[in-house]
């Protein structure tokens, strides 16, 4: 069903293959990644993104490092991973698992290998089950309102929201996705579209500020999730709370899709996530054309957090968790 | 207090001078417009935009065809001019009180340059007032969201929206100005902030979709209008209606300023406003970039309706209009 691969692993040249997410929709262009500073870098500037994906990439990021056979270098190279983004939870949870491998490990490459292949193939399963597990949300003759991208390019499988999506297509329903183009950073417009055509699904783009004008036309919304706490508040892309928000006040059902992978035990409420503020000229420039004004200032956060109390349901690979959040999340551990 | 122009009229060339806004914040440059189809492409085009800069541009596009001395030329200007762009009323209002002034002209030049320069005195002053008489809604030390360009650069005065604005600040009030960038044009971003810190207004730029996250730390909410009907609905640039919803989310007020020439007390109810969808290419290209999947569709809604029950206040020259909003919109008439 998805015709590109995201990430794969070349065990002979020992090299990692992404797809480069900065240059869609324009060019399907896939880079090798050689060392752990081309895995940092690769997170860091977004060639590759997504909650589930960046977890997936570390782990083979680690794996790169562990060619050394040195426990203290694939040490270092988890901590330099581990810096790269702060938000996704995914991704320390992926490298909390390589770490724990890498302790009881006897070949230190072919075990951390293993593990990497192992996280792969649990989100693509995952991916699946989610998938399977939503699709009866989505009636047929629908429209559908998603946010960002929570599809196959943001994961190893056929992704969280829009795997939903794929499999409700697979069941012969009909409908229409409305995708948000996602300032600054475009994933709406860039990846969303164009993933979700190349699988022959009528998508429209929409501006962000186009949501509230479309919401009532919509059945439901379903987006991705970077990080949820134990009280069912979920850190997504900047512009979800918004989404949330209006969906709401038009009564427009709201889920969030994602792995069991994405919940942070640890954390009661949404306030305690970190929310990463990234460069502000992702939003003063646009291909190298200042569009902001150069004396005023910019405020770039990446993420939001919905309060749980606008959440309809969280689609995992295990169940729909449905509200109060706290025992039926406490339920998921 | 402002250092531009928006519009002149050259009467010793016969010319209407405007400052191009397409080219802002990176070009402050001024073009003439010597024909009607100058104006009408100039108001297509966005050179110059804001609901009732467009009336006052329209009245001397009028102008240009009265050089003519030919009352039918004249009538074709305004049918041309009025074909421009269908949701700002306040270009009807213009075009109307100047077809007005042509029936009982006797030196058609002369007198639709007087109504002309009425027009625009007329629209400096309102701006003013609405200036003063929405200052009182700034508190000291606060912070204030508005959405696109409510400003001097949408009037031929210092704005509506941001005529409040700078009245507070000769009263020496000390704030801080979050804009929204407003896609796809970009009017919050490249003008409002262009104008705002010309004029030492700090002022930060986010995206549309972060509204929901700043909008906790926001006093109030103030923006502009392109068409109030006797109800109190207010069709008003594309994510209106998504920050008044977020405002009503979070409590803070939401305040509309405009002239009563943006009343249209023809139409009962907002659902009866004609709203401009805009070239596809708009939101599918950025300087010359493809952003978004060919094969995906697009929407471009110019404007949204946000209901009179999401609205504060409306601050007009004459009064601060509040809700019930069918009675105290009548006494404007």
């Amino acid at each position: 069903m998805i015709a590109f691969k995201t990430i794969a692993y070349d065990d002979d040249r020992k090299r990692i293959i992404i797809l480069d997410q900065t240059r869609l929709p324009e060019q399907e262009t896939y880079t090798e990644l050689e060392t752990v500073e081309d895995v940092y870098n690769a997170i860091k500037k977004m060639q590759i993104r997504g909650a589930p994906l960046i977890g997936v990439v570390a782990a083979y990021g680690v794996v790169l490092a562990a060619r050394s056979g040195d426990s203290r270098v694939v040490e270092d190279a988890c901590d330099r991973l581990q810096s790269t983004r702060p938000t996704a939870v995914n991704l320390f949870w992926a490298l909390k698992r390589m770490r724990h491998r890498l302790a009881y490990a006897m070949d230190i490459y072919a075990e951390l290998l293993q593990e990497a292949r192992t996280i792969e193939s649990e989100d693509k399963a995952a991916c699946q089950a989610i998938g399977t597990m939503g699709a009866g949300l989505v009636k047929n003759k629908s429209k559908i309102m998603v946010h960002c991208n929570a599809g196959a390019l943001a994961t190893s499988g056929i992704g969280t929201a829009l795997g939903i999506i794929y499999v409700a297509k697979q069941q012969g329903k009909d409908f229409t996705v409305y995708s948000s183009e996602t300032r600054p950073l475009l994933q709406g417009a860039r990846l969303t579209t164009w993933e979700l055509t190349k699988n022959e699904i009528e998508t429209y783009t929409i501006c962000d500020n186009m949501v509230a004008t479309f919401m009532p036309q919509m059945d439901l919304v379903i987006v991705g999730a970077d990080r949820i706490t134990s009280n069912g508040d979920v850190a997504n892309k900047i512009g979800t709370k918004g989404v949330a928000i209006i969906a709401q006040y038009y009564s427009v059902p709201f889920y969030v899709a994602a792995p069991t992978s994405t919940f942070d035990f640890s954390i009661d409420s949404g306030d305690q996530i970190p929310i990463e503020e990234r460069d502000e000229n992702e939003v003063r420039r646009f291909h190298d054309k200042c569009i902001v004004a150069p004396s005023a200032k910019i405020r770039n956060p990446a993420f939001d957090v919905t309060p749980a109390t606008l959440v309809t349901g969280i689609v995992t690979e295990k169940c729909i968790v449905s509200p109060p959040y706290g025992p039926s999340i406490a339920q998921l551990r």
